[in-house]
């Protein structure tokens, strides 16, 4: 039996609060944000999620922010950060404030940040969240997972990941359903910057979705070659973030295992996200020729799309990075490509004539 | 400049015919196999591909078998194989009968051939056709390519193997075009049991397009679990087949190149595949709970589909290798699900339920 609180009653959390609670020894508490209120209410009143369009089972205590004290946090076994990015210092000022003694704060929420340091890679929350939470109890999630999807038990597997792999199988125990199937993984910050990457590298492979197309059908050769691609840089990106951090005991935990970017966080996560949800749709815009200007003060204006947010984090440390030579720029045409819109809001273009490897 | 004589006028080859032929200086020949008459007539009539429903340009010389010589042959600096399985043994009747001495023979068709030894690994094409075509000539290609796109210059990138990594770089300059981007890979015997084992496991990711359903809708996070679990698997497969033929100098050869199945010849290629053509839609009726027979005996009958094909000639070497331990059937749960419904004639079930892995 767990005592499980998620910060955050989004669709992420509040799906995997609807996971966690089909382990009747569970005690599952979704704590609302100041933006969940409304959320609140509809659970309260017709247990019933009204963003997720799922029935929400009595046995999950929603509760508001306004009713959440430090004694939820203190009493958890386990505290799951399923807030938006903009959430992130409520729901870590939450956890420090009630003197949190969980043994696991597992972080839903994906992002990287650009490093003080100038020339230095971005770092992942994790990292950058070093100083304010106990790094030993955090555990990441990633994987092919869309919210709605995970409520309605379609099946998926995904990945849980800390640098104590134990921690790892402990906290899957209160998780994994028939349909939630969780592999482990030892790499956290490979695989923390795989799950903000695959939003940024969404962007670029979603645009062949609407720069080619033939009798009214997307043509599907160039986004098979970019997807594949993506996951290459994907790859080379997260050892390049990991390096910011790394030490012999992370050189150590990852021997025998595979590059994340290969497996579940990387190429399994693009691959749902691709085709999508609102990275997709940018990319897609942007394949269809409009700036990013034009699309984020038209079609989604107001529209928060991570990928975006994540590409321009990623921006100073990767001309660094390529000035510096620590990144090839050749072996990186796609992550070029994207960040060149980003950077000087031109239409996206992938030039595939000037590209070729081996 | 370069004489290049294309074996088989079906989509695939043809397509070929139209890249190479964008090439000035090089001269090329579609040559029909005999199933391929009425495609030659429409070419000489209308300068038009049936079947592709693209233009043929003037400076491709279509021929119909009866016309092939074994001068054309002879001639031929390189040949292509570009015949579906069945007509292999044709195209390769030809190229001995003519007394090639052409430098290279490329390899299109794909498949897998279960070995005359009980209990070894199947034989890819490369492999299985050892003596009777020069291996040094060899080259195969793979990577996502959807013919007609192919020939409509839709961007993609594919990837040249062969065991001399400086012929594929040759053959490539007469090939590769500003829309046809090829990489090389000198893990030749692994691309092609990857080419050929993308159909198989596109059979099984496509099923999650016909099991999981919401609002009329399939459901994403099923697919993209399956299509990650595919290429793992596919990668010890090919590894597998791979070890069938293998010695020092190919294992020398591989040493600092990724393993195929993370790159364009395995994920690219099964990206491409899942989603369209034959074998997705086997596999979708298959995960909409019809059996092979019913499929094979209704909707697709009369349809040759090649993963059906490559999955039968898997399961006799497969079993071996389950029962003496060179294979562990925990790590292929998706390959263990396709075969199973192969061979007993079941519905196709996943059982997520079972599988974690980690």
């Amino acid at each position: 039996m767990a005592k499980i609180v998620i910060l955050g009653a989004g669709v992420m959390g509040s799906a995997l609060a609807v996971t966690a609670a089909s382990h009747a020894q569970n005690q599952v508490t979704l704590a609302g944000s100041p933006l969940d209120n409304d959320i609140i209410d509809c659970i309260h009143q017709q247990h019933f999620h009204p963003a997720l369009k799922v029935d929400i089972a009595a046995n999950i205590i929603g509760i508001k922010e306004s009713d959440l004290t430090a004694q939820h946090l203190r009493d958890a076994d386990i505290i799951v950060i399923g807030v938006s990015s903009p959430g992130v210092p409520w729901a870590v000022g939450k956890i420090r404030g009630g003197e949190s003694t969980a043994r696991c704060i597992a972080m839903v929420t994906k992002g990287l940040q650009a490093s003080d340091q100038p020339g230095a890679p971005p770092l992942t929350y994790a990292d950058a969240l070093e100083k304010q939470l106990p790094r030993e109890k955090l555990l990441g999630i990633g994987g092919p997972c869309i919210a709605r999807e995970l409520a309605l038990g379609m099946p998926t597997f995904v990945t849980f990941s800390a640098d104590d792999i134990a921690l790892a199988r402990d906290i899957r125990t209160h998780f994994q359903t028939d349909y939630y199937r969780v592999a482990v993984h030892p790499d956290f910050v490979a695989m923390e910057a795989c799950a903000a990457l695959k939003n940024f590298y969404c962007i670029g492979v979603s645009a062949m979705l609407g720069a080619w197309e033939i009798e009214g059908q997307h043509a599907k050769n160039p986004v098979a070659a970019l997807f594949n691609q993506a996951v290459l840089e994907m790859d080379i990106l997260a050892r390049w973030i990991q390096q910011a951090t790394d030490n012999n005991e992370a050189q150590l935990r990852r021997e025998n295992w595979r590059n994340v970017a290969f497996d579940l966080p990387g190429m399994g996560d693009l691959h749902v996200t691709v085709g999508g949800g609102r990275n997709s749709r940018l990319g897609t815009l942007l394949g269809r020729g409009q700036t990013l200007k034009q699309i984020v003060e038209g079609p989604m204006s107001g529209v928060t799309v991570e990928g975006l947010d994540t590409g321009k984090q990623l921006l100073p440390g990767y001309k660094a990075a390529v000035e510096n030579g620590s990144l090839q720029q050749n072996e990186l045409p796609l992550t070029h490509a994207i960040l060149n819109s980003i950077a000087h809001d031109s239409p996206f273009t992938f030039e595939f004539s000037r590209y070729s490897s081996g």
